[in-house]
């Protein structure tokens, strides 16, 4: 099968895109024939040696993929040949990449595609979408009738974090370019705000004075000394992003509301709490008008000139790739 | 009755030793006699101001008592006059306070002091080991089995934090002066190191290899920047004392391990969770050889000097006031 991978980390370059063996399918694996892919910020950080994760050599890259059942070990039950199907979390934790004609992935990594969802757009919704949802869900413990803010609203992350939590019923305080704020609004936002105004958190007080139940900034330039003040009594802020920042926190600030900063990390989660993520992407979809922004679709065989255009950082969308 | 109290917030010379008159007593409260108080630090932030929270005016000061049960009201179901009883929340949250001859408790924040524990030593402990309790077990969710850093394990909230999660099966790693090195250890710390040897981080990871689950330094000047790296997978760290501090956090860190910061103070805590740990503040004094290191013993007509001895810094250990 054709491939792209790295027989060890480095650069986009190091990337190859050639012939591979066929992957072992396990007792309770399912061998799945990839039709789209995404990349990720994260799949660059594996790539580079960033983040450090155990992986094989030579390593396939890419942690997203769409497709359909190829063949099933006997104990992945739940799942036909020609099936349609998808998964968030391969490319690391020892797993091969989804970048290829086929992968090899655990049953219980492995979601339904459901038929009236657009492939390109499930596979490009995937990890963004589940991080937002974990983030906001599982991290945050967002309930209906809370109010989160939401940093960095017109990113892939940020823009589900919005119509993620507007479905669930709570309150969306937004930030994000002016150019963006139309769009945000229809995500559902109940009020955005200009990322760079100098009056930003005193807006962002008058907003929610009560406080922000959540807060939650996808940029990775979160800024505890700004968000914690803001939180409240009971407050998480989640921190997902920002590898190699030291960020002030304001100990007082934290301890007298009782508030918290919770990070993770989506290679972290169990597979019951992807598998629950799951549930969400596609009812997100199916149920309100975000979309991811898919800025490209390319062949699989563009998959280092993917890798350099993300490590650019002028992609402000999704890169589909197609085997 | 004669009470020590403020009529605004202000210095320790603001503190006035004289009569006031006995304090109402609603349908579900206790008026108890009072018999011995303890002097908190967060007393002084109360008195001062600096610790914003509703106060009547005048104001009694204080927060722990132990006394014993003078009248009660018709709802204030479960106490006798005669009882010996104790209390470790009043004084804030717009409550009167405990240093006086008498003082009106809320039912639910009132709890049977034990006839074979020693009631000064009971008053002396309640607020540092309830502190630590909270700490350790409500925010930082500590499981028998785990390992848990311990800073300032000498002091009051530490040294009984250090007991505390010894006797729930944790294991113990602290930091403390050399000089308490011996004390530390029989209180049931695993390990023991001097707070301000160089290579303290190198030293706390051979220690503890797979990382600390909980991370609680009572000192008031906790460094994440340190204590992050060093968490377990899922870690937390604790926070609850610098209020003015501004400390570096690194994102990568806490991200990366799934790990949190929990700040709380025990004013913020429930009356639920209080008489939670108010449980666990008699058991501790009855099965362990942990004992509050009470340092002065004055008569409550010797507030003021005692919250000047606070100013100081120079008290290690607990002042108790008999009115």
């Amino acid at each position: 099968m054709r491939a792209a991978y790295v027989t060890e980390p480095g650069p986009p370059d190091a990337i190859r895109y050639g012939e591979l063996p066929l992957p072992a399918t396990g007792p309770t694996d399912v061998l799945v024939r990839v039709r789209a892919v995404a990349v990720d910020p994260v799949d660059a950080l594996v790539r580079s040696g960033a983040y450090r994760t155990p992986i094989p050599a030579p390593f396939v890259i890419g942690r997203d993929l769409v497709g359909e059942v190829a063949a099933t070990g006997p104990g992945a039950v739940g799942f036909t040949p020609g099936q349609a199907v998808w998964c968030n979390s391969l490319g690391h934790g020892g797993r091969q990449g989804s970048f290829a004609e086929y992968a090899t992935v655990a049953a219980d990594r492995l979601y339904p595609a459901p038929p009236d969802v657009d492939p390109e757009e499930l596979v490009a919704a995937a990890h963004p979408a589940a991080t937002a949802w974990l983030a906001l869900f599982r991290h945050g413990r967002l309930r209906a009738g809370q109010t989160v803010y939401v940093g960095g609203a017109a990113g892939n992350v940020g823009s589900a974090a919005v119509a993620l939590a507007n479905a669930a019923g709570a309150r969306v305080v937004a930030t994000a370019r002016p150019d963006d704020f139309d769009r945000v609004r229809a995500w559902g936002a109940a009020d955005v705000y200009d990322y760079h105004g100098t009056d930003l958190p005193e807006r962002l007080r008058t907003a929610a004075p009560d406080g922000y139940h959540v807060h939650l900034d996808t940029s990775g330039h979160g800024q505890p000394a700004v968000a914690v003040p803001l939180l409240a009594h009971g407050g998480r802020m989640v921190l997902m992003a920002g590898l190699h920042d030291i960020v002030g926190l304001p100990v007082g600030a934290l301890y007298t509301r009782d508030a918290r900063i919770v990070g993770f990390a989506i290679s972290n989660a169990t597979t019951a709490d992807l598998a629950t993520a799951a549930t969400a992407v596609p009812h997100l979809l199916r149920t309100t008008t975000w979309r991811p922004r898919v800025t490209d679709r390319l062949p699989l065989s563009e998959a280092a000139h993917a890798h350099r255009l993300l490590a650019d950082a002028s992609v402000r969308g999704r890169i589909v790739l197609r085997p």
